[in-house]
């Protein structure tokens, strides 16, 4: 563990001294004003214990990454009947592409891109109040992090839907094809509050820890979701997690990870840990320039890679 | 290994019973003669035994399964200059579509889709003859497999030649493109040749120890190829192995797994073991049915799947 | 003239007996409900009379026959700088697809494809009411066909706005390009009344003059609009006006002509005469497969064809 | 008459002036030879006479204008069963674009685009040898042109067999779907030499005449195809001449046509006159820059328009 918080530090002055540092997203007005200097990990254990360096407690909009927490919460209301509605391939596109979505009449490619969240979400609102779904949300997340410090950033969250009409788009073209129950205002109502889902990346980190250990919460008795259906969510996050740049991700680092348009990746190390990167400078897959070379140089020193094929590593 | 074995024979006495067994590919005469009653299973394990069950000494043409090992030897001759011309993308398209060429220029997604693999061969033929690519794919076949019996199906190898139009445009599109330095025609014989490579399960089993274990062969000192390396072909594998059906496989079975049009699949459990199926019925993306069906039966009563998170499951 | 009225009987003595009548469209509550034995044929002949046959009284929702008038009212309005937010290509695609507004960041090919007539009328609102810009259609529409009678049918433009997700999603799609000034219920709303128009065929192809006669109104003085702006318009109908079926008219009827899902052709003689058609049951691309027939039986019968060209033709 | 030589002068003279030029094709040697400083036009009237400027006698490939002969000759072979084999639809891609192919199967969209014309190619070379088919497309270009000085460019036929791949690939493509029933590399022959067919802008101008008059050869007693199969040639000129351009062509001058990548287009005016002009410069769909500037003048001052409606233009 102290190699560990020395290997934090020593990916943080690596990052510090990098000039390629992507483009901070201009989709949305209040991500735009983010700074590309900004960097921050952090690796939560199963035993309980948080390390972190840089910008560790400073508090993002952690954007798509949100969407496992909708996809956890849509398995939980509707179980297996959700694929019916949503697929589980790579779709090849873009993370806002609609094109798929007329080719294939309706039916997302995966639950990770825009048009697929949409669907979870639709699937966590059932009805009820936008209101509702977001507290829910909330507590989901806070629950998973052990944390009440998590809040919904409300200047994003009007920020997303000043800045919404392309999933507007994709939602009324989901909704020409049956496939969204809810009224479109009331789903990206829920949407852009998760997207504004505010956490620093020691949360992040701890929030992911449920994926790490088969469904269970460090220190709770029961999984909250089964230890098969968080394999799944696992292999859905290596396939499809960073969108068109998932199979360049998934040969670089080799763990499942899901990224956000704030800057945020988190990634899983299963059986082991999970790990929350963010720096606001994205490439043109969407996903954190130096969140990537964070992991990838952890990932490497740490030997964490679900290919590792040493029986050495598994010791 | 006692239950493993009665495992296996589960399984095959599970998929006779199966009226749903796909379509046999009729993309080459020789494929179509194929009886859909067959099955195979065996498993490789590190300490070099070799477990089956059904057909597992009925030899076939290995077809796609082998865009692996023109990859290891792609990769070997001219190590990631081979990223300039082929991605590492799932391409959300079928194995044979041309659209996705069109569109990028001449760089395939990734070398497990027809034009990728057409790049991989031409990287292995590199100005030579074709017969001494063809020796060599063989030759590494063998080695691999440990056994001198593997051979190049002339049936087989003859029926591709006939029904090569759809990939002979493919080479061409990338020769369009500047993306094949070789002559069409020679890349293409040894591209069927390679599709012709025949062996049995048990043999295909073997041959895919070597990314069980960080690029060795079972009694051999030096690896053949470097840990990282067989990481990142198992990573593609991963997001790219079954086509457009990689994310579903993902999900279902968890592990790094390439399929073949003829019905045999080979996939891996990192640092444990090689699992080799073939049954010829296919699924619409061209994977075997009883071969994924198999294969998920099997990975999750072993619990082997790289997306586990038990502790227990690592001991 | 005697002649041709002849004809008109003849045509629709024809159609009544024809068994392949097409599918009446269900992409609206209120279309659906129309029978598919309705069939009417109306010519206007530039000396002011008009000869019909079959159900020429009868009123129907000229749906997208209307974005002819939306067309001539933008280019009214803004002359060519139309065409900086509208292409004048055929798309070779269905009239409600989204793929090509994807791939060419939110420019329509052509104004008669959904999308692009979504635009024409962002034009016509221009930061106006709804109720005006409906109001001055309905005015054009009864000053070109010189009749009160037209009306805006109440119970289709309802029905239109029920079924309108998929405009909708076209819609917030240019609006996320920049590409639509008002905001989007507004555009919608005078979208699905000029849908709604309803004429007769006697009306329809009195309307139709305009764009036979260098753009004056038979008995009026000075063209409503240039009589080059009224080729134009002509060279746009002959390529785009039947959507992906626009080729295949050109080659059998050689008209310019736009169709309707309502069931309503318009096609124009140039110098010679307008004519109306109408019948709901539609071919796989949205157009009337009656008035496809019809058309192109009297075209033959009149030589009325743009690319005849036997001198004797033209005297 | 006089004034349309002086109004040929004029033009000439205006084009020498123009700065944007377009670029000159490279998609072959023998066409990057070619100076952007070349224009020549001429037009061909219905009483025998030919009128021209700049460097009319000066010879070039027409390249995809030959389209139109084997066009004409694959219907004279076998009528309108060839619309089994080929679409009449605008195709919305590009002149070589192999997606739509994919998409639809094997159908190219229309003859006018690369794989719809290999299609005719494989219909004129009809299992015979390709020496035969050249051989007959050759008379029957001197026999529309009434000039035996036409010649294929053995040095363009050889460039064109050297830079073939893209072609080769359509080909290939066609034959995997079923769609070419001669060898490729035989089809590819004849169409190499096609595309060399060798004439100037005054012999080119003669050559379309047939497309004016009602299928009839100047001087000729009878037509050598119908005036209904002519006008239908000319509708497909204009929906898909000019490729991806064929609808802003149509906007602009009203006009079938035909262009070709060495910079040639040949233009009907029917029950007229036939135009041809020539300079090599390309717009980026592949149509001459200053062609069509040309034609688009000369249109507007004849009043030569397929879509004219004054009365008074028609006497």
């Amino acid at each position: 563990v102290a190699s560990l918080a020395a290997l934090l530090d020593e990916i943080c002055a690596m990052t510090a001294a990098e000039t390629d540092r992507g483009q901070v997203s201009h989709a949305i007005a209040a991500l735009a004003e983010q700074s590309d200097r900004r960097f921050a990990i952090a690796v939560a254990t199963l035993d309980g214990e948080t390390l972190s360096a840089g910008d560790a407690g400073m508090p993002f909009s952690i954007q798509s990454v949100s969407k496992i927490l909708t996809l956890a919460m849509a398995l939980g209301r509707i179980g297996d009947q959700l694929w019916s509605r949503v697929g589980r391939e790579p779709s090849g596109s873009p993370f806002n592409s609609i094109v798929q979505l007329e080719h294939e009449r309706g039916i997302p490619r995966n639950p990770f891109i825009n048009a697929g969240a949409l669907v979870t979400t639709d699937v966590v609102l059932a009805g009820g109040e936008p209101r509702e779904a977001i507290g829910a949300l909330l507590r989901f997340a806070r629950m998973l992090a052990a944390s009440d410090d998590i809040f919904i950033d409300a200047n994003v969250a009007r920020s997303e839907a000043q800045s919404s009409d392309r999933n507007r788009a994709l939602a009324h073209y989901l909704k020409a094809f049956g496939n969204l129950d809810n009224e479109v205002e009331r789903v990206l109502g829920v949407y852009h509050h998760q997207c504004a889902l505010a956490m620093n990346c020691r949360q992040l980190a701890r929030a992911g820890l449920f994926l790490c250990l088969g469904g269970r919460i460090p220190g709770s008795a029961a999984p909250i979701i089964s230890p098969s259906r968080v394999r799944r969510i696992n292999a859905l996050m290596m396939t499809c997690g960073l969108y068109d740049g998932s199979g360049d991700f998934a040969f670089r680092v080799g763990l499942p990870a899901k990224s956000g348009i704030g800057g945020a990746i988190v990634a899983i190390v299963p059986g082991r840990a999970a790990i929350a990167v963010w720096s606001p400078g994205l490439n043109p897959h969407g996903n954190s320039v130096l969140g990537i070379r964070a992991l990838e140089h952890l990932a490497q020193r740490m030997n964490w890679n679900v290919f590792a094929t040493d029986t050495l590593d598994r010791t």
